[in-house]
This record gives C-alpha cells, sequence and structure tokens, in this order.
C-alpha cells in the first residue's frame, strides 16, 4: 500500500537514551546527535530519510528514560519490525521502549501537554552511578530546598533560569509539580510543566543547591526568580544528572 | 611514629566500582585490573609499595558497591587524608565509600563471614544501565526461579557451578539466603554465603534462567546440582549484571 508523505503513517516511539557520549538530541552539523543515530537507523531499516520530531530538546549529557519521537513513514511496516529492527539498528545506549502507529496529526511536540524532569543528585561518591547523578557533600538544608520548590509551582516567567539564546515563545512556563525528595543516598528533584527553556532545569537546580549550601539566602533566591534575568541566576547543574522521565499528551 | 611492617597501621577500605572497563579485581601481569589501580593510587598517596587483600575476586566486568580490602601502612596518616587522597587518585569509576584502621590482625579475606552478591536482569530494554544488568526479554517462570533459589540453601558442593580450575579449599559452600524478587522492571537474584568458588553466582543464574525459560526442567536441574561436575552447569550470566554488594565480619 503506497502512501504519500502526507498521508503516510505517523510513527510514535518512546526512547530511552544515556546521553553521556552524545551532543545532545537534536541535530546539528557535526553530528553525533541522538537525533541523528535514530535518523539514520530509520533510513537504515526503511530506506527512507525522514526528519523526527522530538518532544525535549536534551542538552549534551543529559539522558531520557521517556522521549517521545515521532516521524513519518511512506512504506507501512508491521509496528513490531520497526521496534526489533531499530534497537538493532541503533547503539546500545540508546533504545527504543515502544513503538506505535498514531494518527497522522500527532506531533511529538506540539502535542505534549507536559514534560516531566528528573535531577538526581547523590550524596554520597558512586562508581557505578557516576554518569547519572551530580555527586555533592556539602551540607544541604532540606526545607530550603522545599521552600524554594514551591515557590516556582505556578504561571511564571523563568527568564531568570533561561540560557540567553532567544526564544520565540515567550519566556512563561506553567509548572504544576516541582518536589525534592529523599531516596537512599540520592536526592531528586522532580519538575513537571507544559513547556521548559533552554537549561532551564539545570539551572534551577544549581540555583537552589547554591541556596540549600548557604551561598545565598531564599530573599535572595526570590528577587533572582523576580528579576526575569539569566545575569541574576546561579551555578547551572551538571548535565549528567538529569533525566527526561515522561512525556504526557 | 615510624612502624615496621608488621605492626604497622592496617587499614580497611570499602570500594565501589564499575567493573566495566576493567580484567576483574585481582592484579594479573597485563595490569588494568582494580587492585593495581588501588595499589597505585597508595603508592601515589603514601610512597608505599603494598599487596591490598580483597574480600572478593571479581570478574572481568563484575561489579562491587561494597567489596571490603585491607593494606598495611608504614607511616601512619589521618584517616580522612586516607579516604580523601585516595578518592582524588583513583579514577572516576572507582570510589573509597568508607576508610579506617582497624586491628592490625584484620584479614579482609580470611576473616569475611558472608559475602552478599546480586544480580541484577532487566526484563525490559534500558539504555541507562545496560552497563548493570542482563536484558532478557524471554518469558520466565518465577515459581521455578524460586523453587531453585531455596534448593540451593544450605551446604552443598558447588562443583557443578564452578570454573574447571582447581581450588585449594574444596568446593563445599554454605549458602544462607538465596532468593529471586521483582523490583520494577529488573528480576534481582540475591545469594549469601560464607564463601563462592569462582563464576559460581553467574553459573547459577545463567543455569537457573535456563530451567525458567524452559530449556530444561526442575528434575534436571537438582541432576545438574548433584553431579558436581562443571560440565553439567547451563550457561554462564553475563558479568555485567553482577555486584559485589556486602561482606560480613
Amino acid at each position: 500500500m503506497a502512501r504519500s508523505t502526507i498521508d503516510g503513517c505517523n510513527i510514535r516511539l518512546i526512547l530511552e537514551y544515556d546521553g553521556t557520549n552524545y551532543c545532545g538530541w537534536q541535530s546539528q552539523s557535526d553530528g553525533n546527535t541522538i537525533q541523528d543515530f535514530v535518523e539514520s537507523a530509520i533510513y537504515q531499516l526503511t530506506q527512507e530519510r525522514v526528519r523526527v520530531i522530538g518532544a525535549g530538546r536534551t542538552d549534551a549529557g543529559v539522558h531520557a528514560r521517556g522521549q517521545v519521537i515521532n516521524f513519518p513513514l511512506k512504506k507501512a511496516l508491521p509496528i513490531n519490525k520497526i521496534y526489533l529492527g531499530l534497537n538493532s539498528y541503533l547503539p546500545a545506549d540508546i533504545v527504543v521502549k515502544l513503538a506505535e502507529e498514531v494518527p497522522v496529526e500527532f506531533h511529538a511536540r506540539f502535542d505534549a501537554q507536559k514534560r516531566i524532569y528528573q535531577y538526581f543528585i547523590s550524596l554520597e561518591r558512586t562508581a557505578v552511578f557516576r554518569d547519572f547523578c551530580w555527586q555533592l557533600f556539602y551540607k544541604l538544608d532540606m526545607s530550603l530546598l522545599q521552600s524554594m520548590a514551591g515557590i516556582i509551582v505556578g504561571n511564571h516567567d523563568f527568564s531568570s533560569f533561561a540560557r540567553h539564546e532567544t526564544q520565540t515563545r515567550g519566556k512563561t512556563c506553567r509548572v504544576s509539580e516541582s518536589t525534592w525528595r529523599i531516596q537512599d543516598e540520592y536526592l531528586i528533584y522532580r519538575i513537571v510543566a507544559n513547556r521548559f527553556l533552554h537549561g532551564m532545569v539545570r539551572t534551577i537546580v544549581g540555583t537552589m543547591i547554591d541556596v540549600a549550601r548557604g551561598r545565598f539566602d531564599l530573599t535572595e533566591f526570590n528577587a533572582i526568580f523576580q528579576a526575569r534575568d539569566r545575569n541574576r541566576g546561579g551555578q547551572t547543574a551538571p548535565p549528567r544528572g538529569l533525566f527526561l522521565e515522561e512525556v504526557i499528551y
């Protein structure tokens, strides 16, 4: 059954990847991005050159357990063949967790209602999970972390926590959940929002950690947040602790 | 305070390591073992050439979260200096979790009462934890796994699950705990014993998985176990799923 590009199949994948050895999700001229490897695997399997659409543009070194992408296919293929075939062509640090055919209108980025990120801080030295957390041995004030997490819930302008690049859709994000929790030797920050600015989670985490270790106080955190000026924000937490966990439609 | 080698300090370390890039724990002529890197870090810190004693000789690719080692030092050093110094000289995939001075008689290998190993099987594809589990997508019979786990508890000759190399201390091990459990998408085997033969946990796991996926049955498993003959055992599970979790004294 031959289909045109426009009304061909629309395939949705859920991807997990270890971002350690990649220059991030989004395709760029010097290659070595996760998107490049996914598009190459699709080409090897189908002989079709496609551009895939990802729900979240994870930075270099950032991981995903639930990145959602979609792409069109002209030739229909059994979905299990797509699932197994892509997994066989992808490197071991990128896996397809789920493949399904979705309505042609589905758009992984624009249709996403919420994205869930988690940031992992290890309070102990770790060799095994060193690529998947920020190792921090300062004494941190948990109640301060919880207070700051609460402050950012709601509709806010997140300019103070974004990279300088211009973004066309404004700087307002609707944060529906923002919490710190302790689990074994990990301190985990979970944030759910309709959208995220570039570098936002890592700058929020870095700034909150600056406060929790006493570099500046809660009043200053509020002032930074209100200032809508990236020059005011704190440090950027390293990418290796960040996971795109899930995208909700 | 100068001390002779014999009555010098005796230092105990708890180590965590990602064994992926090493030829196992034990020093060997072609190097690249965890022991070599630990001894080199001790030399860099103290200028003393020591041989360290490890509680468990983990194979190439096997990990540890609680390897225990000890070594003598002629010159006394503050224990925190040893802890921080060794961590600064060790590569990121080997970390000292704890350092302490112990009585000179303490011997990490001979004084160990029990060793705890865990083997992680991922029932889903994973990119992030690919170096730390065996990815298996067969349907496995959990009740069969539990039955087999129970069979090996107690004092038994484990020849059927050991490598062929001669071992001088006999083949009998006292297994005090042996269980399978499900945790999230992982199937985890935990085994506690006074000692382990070379390759024993991986051969037990590999053989049990052979039964649980229907390659042979429980009667045959019992026959293999009774045979005391390694030629009868099943496959050897890959090293990347195995962790030396803890050593009890």
